[in-house]
This record gives C-alpha cells, sequence and structure tokens, in this order.
C-alpha cells in the first residue's frame, strides 16, 4: 500500500497532529493535540469533519484521555470518558459505533497502559483499514478508465477526499488512484452551494496535490459536457437504498440528470457501510432541511473572532426565505456504476455483491 | 394598460428618478438626477442595470443634457451629447441604437427646447413601447395556465424583471400577470451563481410585490420537482437563434435538463427583439467569459467604500482557478414555448410566427 502524501490525521504516539479544517482553505496549520478535552473541542468545533475521521479521532482521544489517568481505570472512569467523547458530536453514526467498540475491547482491562494500548491499536486499525478501504476502492476506479487513455476529464461535486477519511477519499481517492497510475488528470469541481465544499475543500486538496483543478458553479455542468469531452462524473455519497437509489450532497441529482442528457458516465464512490439494505427505495431516505441563512446568507463564512464576512442584505433581501435540504436522492437509472473497495457494479447488482459480505 | 406598481425609472418632467441598484437588496434608495453627468455616472456605476433600462435612462438623460445648455445647439453639440452618452456603457446595443434613433429624431432642429422636447418624447415612448410589450408578453404566458387552476409553483432562474427594463419585465412580468389575474404564484427563484442574481434582485422584486419567493440553490431544481408540483420553469434570454437555441444566463441548461426530466414545461420569455434569425442555431452564439475571482471569490460583493467583503481565501484557495461564463446555450427540443408580445408558440415557429413582423 502506497502511503498517501495528503494524511489529514497523524497519530505521533504522544499526541494527535491534525489538520484544522476551520482555517481552510486560505491556510494549512496542524493543530497539535495533546488531551482528551482537546480532541473533544476539535471535534465539536469541526477542526476535523467526515464521518470516518471523526471516528478515527475519537478513539485516539480516548487513547489520550487513558494516558491522563496514569493510573488503575474503574468501569464507571472508561465509561464516563466514552460517554465525555460521544458527546463531542452526538450524530455521529461512525464516532458512536466506534465508541461502543473501543469499550468492548477495554472490558476486563484496568491499568490504564492496556486501556490506552488496546485503544491506539483500535484507532491506528481504522486508520489502516479506512485507507486501504479507500485506496482499493480508487484502485477499482481508476480501472475503469482505459488503460491507453492519458488525459482524464472529471466533474466532482462535494468533497469526497482525504479530508474526510484517514486519507485518499472516496471520489477523489479515484482521481489520486488515477493520478497515480501515470494520467495526467484535469478535475472540474463543481463549488456546491450552500456551503461550498467544492471550491473550500476540493479545491484545496487537488492544489495540495498538485493536481489541475477548476472550480465551476453548480448550473455549469452542462455547458461544460458539451465545451469538452468529459470523461466520467464522480461523487460520493450519504446512503445507498437497496435498489441504488443514492443520497449524497444537494446537487448531486441535478448533475447526475445532466450527466445522463450527455452520455457522460456518472459514477459513485461508496465504501460498503454506505448500502444500507433496510431502506428499499431513496423514498424512504429522509432529508435533512437545515438554517435558511446558509443560501441567503453564506451564514457560515465568518472571521476568526466569528463575526459573518456578508452582513444581511447583501446577497438577499433582509427577510427573504429560502429551502435548504442538505441532500438529495440521485434515482438508480441515472447512476452506470458503483465504485467500492469490493469491486465496480451497476445499482441491480448490489445485493448480489454485497449482501453476502 | 394597468400602471405598474413597482417602476424602477421614473421621468418627473425636471428630473429623472432611478432606484439604485447598487443598494440592493438591502436598501430601497431612489436617485434623483437632474444632470446628463449624473445620469451618466448613474450607468456607468451599475445604479441601472438591463439593456431596455439602460438605453431609456441614457435619452432622458440626453433629455437633461439639452436643457442645461438653455440655448442654441449646434449639429456639433449634439453630437458631443450623444458621444458622451455612448461612452457610459460603450458596449450597451440597446443604448447604442436608441442613440441613433435620438440622433435622426433631432436632426434639423437647433433650439434646446425642441431638441429637448423630441429627446423627452422619444424616451417616453420606449419607456411605454417596453412596458407596453412586457405587459402583453406577461399577459400571454399567464393565459398559459389552466384558467380554473388557483395556485401555481413557478421556479426562475437569473433576474427577469422590472429592474432590467421600464418595468414589469419578462418571466417575472408573467408572475406578475398571473398575479394579477387573481391567482396565488409561489416562485422559487435559483440563486444565479455567480453573480446571484436571484437571489439579490429576483427575491427583492417578488418581496416588494408581495408575491410568496424562496430563493433555491442552482442544485436544488430537481430535488424540488420531486418534493412539490412545480407548474412551469420561466426564464428570460439574452439571444435566440432562428432554430430556437436560447442563450440565457449560464445555469439556465441545466435547469431546463432537468425540468424536461420531470415533465415541468420550461418556457423562454423575450420580446421579438431577442431573435436574431442572422444566427443558424446556438453553436453560433459567442460566450463571453468573464473574471475566474467572481466564482472563487464573490467578488462584486464589496463595502460602500469599495472593500471585498470576502478576502481571498475564504471560498476558494490563495491562487485557485475557475471557469466563468456568463451565458450557456439551451437547446431548442428543451423549450415548450416561447413567450413573446405577439403570442406563444414552439421552436419550430418561429421563423413564421416573426418573420413577417
Amino acid at each position: 500500500m502506497p502511503q498517501p502524501e495528503f494524511l489529514p490525521i497523524q497519530w505521533k504516539s504522544t499526541h494527535l497532529s491534525l489538520l484544522d479544517q476551520r482555517a481552510l482553505p486560505g491556510k494549512k496549520e496542524f493543530l497539535e493535540i495533546h488531551t482528551m478535552e482537546e480532541t473533544i473541542v476539535a471535534i465539536r468545533e469541526m477542526a476535523v469533519r467526515g464521518a470516518p475521521a471523526i471516528a478515527i479521532t475519537g478513539i485516539f482521544g480516548l487513547t489520550l484521555g487513558a494516558k491522563e489517568k496514569q493510573g488503575n481505570l474503574s468501569s464507571v472512569e472508561v465509561d464516563s470518558l466514552i460517554k465525555q467523547m460521544f458527546e463531542s458530536r452526538p450524530t455521529a453514526v461512525n464516532l458512536s459505533f466506534a465508541l461502543k467498540e473501543a469499550k468492548k475491547r477495554s472490558e476486563g482491562k484496568t491499568d490504564w497502559e492496556s486501556i490506552q494500548r488496546v485503544w491506539e491499536s483500535y484507532a491506528l486499525e481504522m486508520m489502516v483499514e479506512d485507507l486501504r478501504a479507500n485506496q482499493m476502492l480508487g484502485e477499482n476506479g481508476a480501472n475503469l478508465f482505459p488503460k491507453d487513455q492519458n488525459e482524464i476529464h472529471i466533474i466532482t461535486h462535494c468533497n469526497t477526499g482525504a479530508l474526510a477519511t484517514a486519507g485518499h477519499g472516496t471520489a477523489l481517492g479515484v482521481i489520486r488512484s488515477l493520478r497515480d497510475q501515470g494520467k495526467k488528470v484535469i478535475v472540474y469541481a463543481d463549488e456546491t452551494r450552500p456551503f461550498l465544499q467544492g471550491s473550500r475543500l476540493t479545491a484545496f486538496e487537488m492544489m495540495e496535490e498538485g493536481i489541475e483543478c477548476y472550480i465551476i458553479t453548480d448550473g455549469m455542468s452542462g455547458w461544460l459536457m458539451n465545451q469538452r469531452k468529459i470523461d466520467a462524473v464522480l461523487v460520493g455519497c450519504d446512503r445507498v437504498a437497496a435498489n441504488g437509489d443514492t443520497a449524497n450532497k444537494i446537487g448531486t441529482y441535478n448533475l447526475a440528470i445532466v450527466a445522463h442528457e450527455h452520455n457522460v458516465p456518472f459514477y459513485v464512490c461508496a465504501t460498503k457501510d454506505s448500502f444500507d439494505f433496510n431502506l428499499k427505495t431513496g423514498d424512504e431516505i429522509p432529508i435533512e432541511m437545515r438554517k435558511e441563512s446558509e443560501v441567503t446568507q453564506f451564514d457560515f463564512l465568518k472571521t476568526s473572532d466569528g463575526n459573518y464576512l456578508l452582513p444581511e442584505g447583501k446577497t438577499a433581501p433582509f427577510g427573504a426565505r429560502a429551502l435548504n435540504p442538505s441532500f438529495d436522492i440521485t434515482k438508480a437509472k441515472f447512476i452506470k456504476n458503483f465504485i467500492t473497495e469490493l469491486g465496480c457494479f451497476v445499482p441491480t447488482e448490489i445485493s448480489t455483491r454485497l449482501k453476502k459480505v
């Protein structure tokens, strides 16, 4: 497994080094974290984001917590550490699952050193497993492109990169793998309104790796597909239903329809834990509605002391209303292939390819 | 002809009252303009925008210029006034055409009062004609909807309203006409990145008139069409080729494809001067590429003293690249009807319905 260049979470045995995503895209700063409390703050204040990245960070945080105790740890004390960590981001499903597993692994142990050791091992194991899955997914995706084609043009949406995972990323992982195969990749990143994950994070990751990248607004993809030969659209996903309907960042569905109209293959990159067989179709996936002010006022854009950069009345009238669904559902018929760590397959193959696993 | 409520250009016999679009959407301020020089500044600094609005304002400006002279005006002096006005916005085709017509109408006249009178009449005539065309277009469009349907849901893109014309607007004119027929209209305004004409101007116009309006990002239309019954998409246009291919603000083409996929009728609202029979298809329409910093840095968002509200590195990394086409081409096959002041018709009827005029 080649070592990825871009590692937002780095474990330094005595402490954790974490790329501070609050400073992006303007500054690349690492937080040096020595205590569990600092880890909790980093998670709560979104210095780290993305489901796998939060889970891994949380378990490294527990490791630091055990070390701070420096003595015997009662089961009550272990539970208290786990509870504190859980409360840093109570809705993060991966973190909640990882904390249960951490508790299981520390059962029967009482001295801080052995507890710290099992937690450290578990965090490292998760990190390696996430990296491995992303790298396999990336290679599987890269192999979908013709061996003899040296220049590949790709449109992406949102951020699906190393910043949300242990490294490599899902859709951006395919792009990294293509680059590792020696191909020239040109990436067009949908800026991804309202939160601008594309222009803030994807463009940052691509520039860090020296991959040619152009930001486009979410309404430009059709124009672009008529201008240049686009080889694929690559997106990540939040949740896939049993029939292949896919929930992903708002704007994905429009992009899928536009790709379909232009015969551009639309690929969804997903590790196997994104598939939810309890959901028959996308209609069963609930869509979170977020604050209107993210749309009308870009209210996530703040100065370092917490003031809004865009005062009210600049980008929309005072009192303007907006809709702000966080996700949309891309119908399976627009998806050419799922790209996973277990291989690539069409939506109708989901159950045969994944259920046995 | 009913008097529209919302008139951004108002001629007060002795001076011009102009809604200052630079203060929108936060403030509704009228500039009281008494001299030609003030008119030129207002046009140059985009206090007024939109092709018909600029042309009308320019001729009212000439009228003020003639009055300032208060004596005989030689042909050289008339030419000098016209040249100064032309240079306020040299690429504005409607203004250039109107100035030629103004010169023709003033020929043979030498005293400032008769020159001022013909220019004043011409500007008023243009204003009335533009209003009349928009109101007829609006009524023709409104009549496409079932008489007995009382609630209409419409998606729009960019700003096609009173702010760009003498009043009423094209696509927003249809919405105003539907409201005037007593219907409840609910408007979903694409924010229209990069320039945010939808959230800044369309939402403002709708709120001024008390029409229910929700801003959506450009990637939300497909999600919305699955959530609610959308009765139509209404857009304006910059130029229509003989085969019906239509140039309009970037993002229009994606919206048209998405509407087509959901069987939502997609209507282009256009006065007859938007049709260009010199262009066989949309491939012949040149697309202006604009500054990348409009995409990466929202660089049109400034404080009143000209500072950027979003410093570099906030919405994209330093040095990020972007594409910024101003327009895209919607293929005729996605357009259900053109709505014009002369009636509504399908793309293949353009030549028979308009060429004779």
